[in-house]
């Protein structure tokens, strides 16, 4: 089955942004926030009782230390030390997942980290040490042609590649950046349509018109993606 | 083999603070810092390569969250927070742990949480509850007649007292209160002979001359406890 | 003029809590969360501009070191760190204030800090000390009879007793613990009738039926203060 | 006279790292830490108390909030937070000052901050602007040749630019850098010489042996500059 993936568990002590309960209801990964970024024990020990209950895979979503800038400002982290910080993270949640009778099944960077790692050999290097030292081989999701997928795959861990329904794609299969105006898709029945092509073609309607390849694995939603609750249905 | 323990990993960032290299010389458990009070992933990494190495036992010293105050501050942290936050000290340590090829063995409280869950029997089982939240039954460190103690031992788990070479012992067996004068043995002989009247006799003479049991099974050390390098070769 | 105060400025990063815009429009005095509980440097920016503006005056809601409990865990915080922390707050704060042509014109406890200076004498003397530290005799608002405004009063500062429209009222003038059923009011008209006779009479009604006198000089509303803007017009 | 600047009252908590008191006998002005990188109230307040007794002034060193990597790893903040976060370290630390009978006389980027401002144009603007924010048009200390110190000018600022009495120069009047063997200079007496050589004739010399210009109008000594005492007392 294809998988979908969402960001949960975003809130942090009286703040919540996420609407965890309703994205459980539509995804099949849910990427929990690890207290870097977002995300208090509170919060994640809840997120892993719900996303379990429900069958939901737990994916431990790492980011920079940075709660105030909620992990979207790049970092020039020491590669050891961001392995470490990858490691401690996924450990944290570990224990909820396991508390709630799950695990957690995969890795994924959030925010300035995703980005970064998309180019940045020594961070995706890093963030791949890290999820070696946590243990278990765990799959790590990024997207199809980062740094971080090869790094993965070069360290024998399984690197999956995620497509985005609700983003724009250049005729050679990367995004069209989020500083273009045409960058992201707000019809719904055009983010369904294209989210069904990923999953059933592995390909997908380029800016230019063309049809472009995008092989992925899993495809992210959010929790305000247009139509999150027919792709799930349609997907499924 | 009688115990002895001692606060390891206390260092943050460019801060460091505890003797790492020295006290894992000395004593048989490491109490290593999770995060909360003191100790970055790399210091927890580093503290747990040279502990396993070395073969010495590894516990999680968890802590309220509460960097600024080096967690000496009490604070009236709600049940299921504080069991959620120990789990996750616990879950962060132990990666680090098992990468070494080790295990985190126990779990002792640190700081302003040791002393509150002496009396308060909420937070006492708000951190067993935690303890076994992280699960595989780990044992807990504490003081003799501690709520904590017992709050572990309702609930199935094993507590262990500790005792404290250079600190004075009123007759009744719990310790004369830092604000008085002779509270604290700075002599390192008599550090030493008590210490081994611990693990020989199970018991210590009081600050009135007489001869008080106390019924420990590991005794605790500081960096700067006096003869810290002799109480472990004796005790040995 | 009776003052209407309430809470803003309570998002940190990505996360928002306050609707400071509306909030804007009803009252005489915003508590801006000066970064410990709440209240990142552009949140405290834009709602400093925002207030001074539109004529409101600015206070400092100062808090524990706590983002992860909003402020809301009691600390035993040593007196002279409290202070300093107080200060600092209000320092912060005053660059703001000051940039947009205004002033912090008082300070007001957040939280746990709010209601442990009700009884404690040595942290209500230590938040004292901190505002005497920021400098300008700033005034201070706290509970009709709390030890903060006696410990206000005493150091020379004015202190501002607050009354709380939705809030339940005992014969002696004390709140009704809100562990109790019937302490907050949350009838519309009747939350709007107590404010205007707190602003008007200096009197309330209390659970048992008879009239209370509770000298506030200032009412506290929250966001969802049934009735706010009707309060707000009705009184001014 | 020539100024002589150093970072001071860099500890946080429990943890101390700068020996403050041994440094305000040495230098003219005390570059004092502000929360963010390290600096918690306490320790503001204090270094400020000194400063002022020994009437060393007191500049703001401000940084990335960045407590666990001590501000030495560049972020990507956007401009308008980094305005906001270092106009707030700046009214933090004011508070301390005049409390002390002092002001904050400059500002001075710390770490990562420091490095990214020579040559990020938009970083130097924001810092810039926070300092205008903060009021009172305080002088910013930077690299010569730095986008800050060009920001700050063209900004109606003063910009100080200083030298290093223990860093190797190239001929073009930068600083070698620290990956290269010979960037550090660690025999006292050079040390000392290259000072005066700074403060009297404005020049040093290069690694190639020739003199190059140094138009620097401030010194920085760290707490371990060899022979920073002497320094101190044969430039003065």
């Amino acid at each position: 089955m294809f998988d979908l993936n969402a960001d949960l568990g975003e809130g942090f002590g009286r703040w919540s942004l996420t609407d965890d309960d309703a994205l459980l209801s539509v995804v099949t990964s849910a990427n929990v926030a690890c207290g870097f970024h977002a995300g208090d024990p509170s919060v994640m020990r809840r997120v892993c009782d719900l996303a379990a209950e429900r069958g939901v895979r737990i994916g431990a979503q790492v980011s920079y230390r940075d709660l105030a800038g909620f992990g979207r400002r790049a970092m020039d982290v020491p590669a050891d030390e961001l392995a470490a910080e990858t490691a401690y993270q996924i450990g944290a949640l570990r224990v909820f997942a396991e508390a709630a009778g799950a695990e957690v099944a995969y890795v994924k960077p959030h925010g300035a980290l995703y980005n970064r790692t998309v180019h940045d050999d020594e961070q995706a290097a890093a963030v791949v040490a890290g999820v070696q030292l946590a243990g278990g081989s765990l799959p790590v999701l990024g997207l199809p042609g980062s740094r971080l997928l090869a790094a993965a795959e070069e360290a024998g861990l399984t690197g999956v590649p995620e497509a985005f329904a609700d983003r724009a794609y250049t005729p050679q299969g990367t995004l069209v950046s989020r500083r273009e105006a045409n960058s992201v898709i707000s019809d719904g029945d055009a983010v369904v349509r294209r989210a069904v092509a990923f999953a059933v073609k592995g390909a997908v309607e380029a800016v230019d018109g063309t049809t472009v390849e995008v092989a992925a694995r899993s495809l992210c939603v959010h929790g305000d993606t247009p139509g999150a609750a027919r792709i799930a249905a349609r997907v499924r």
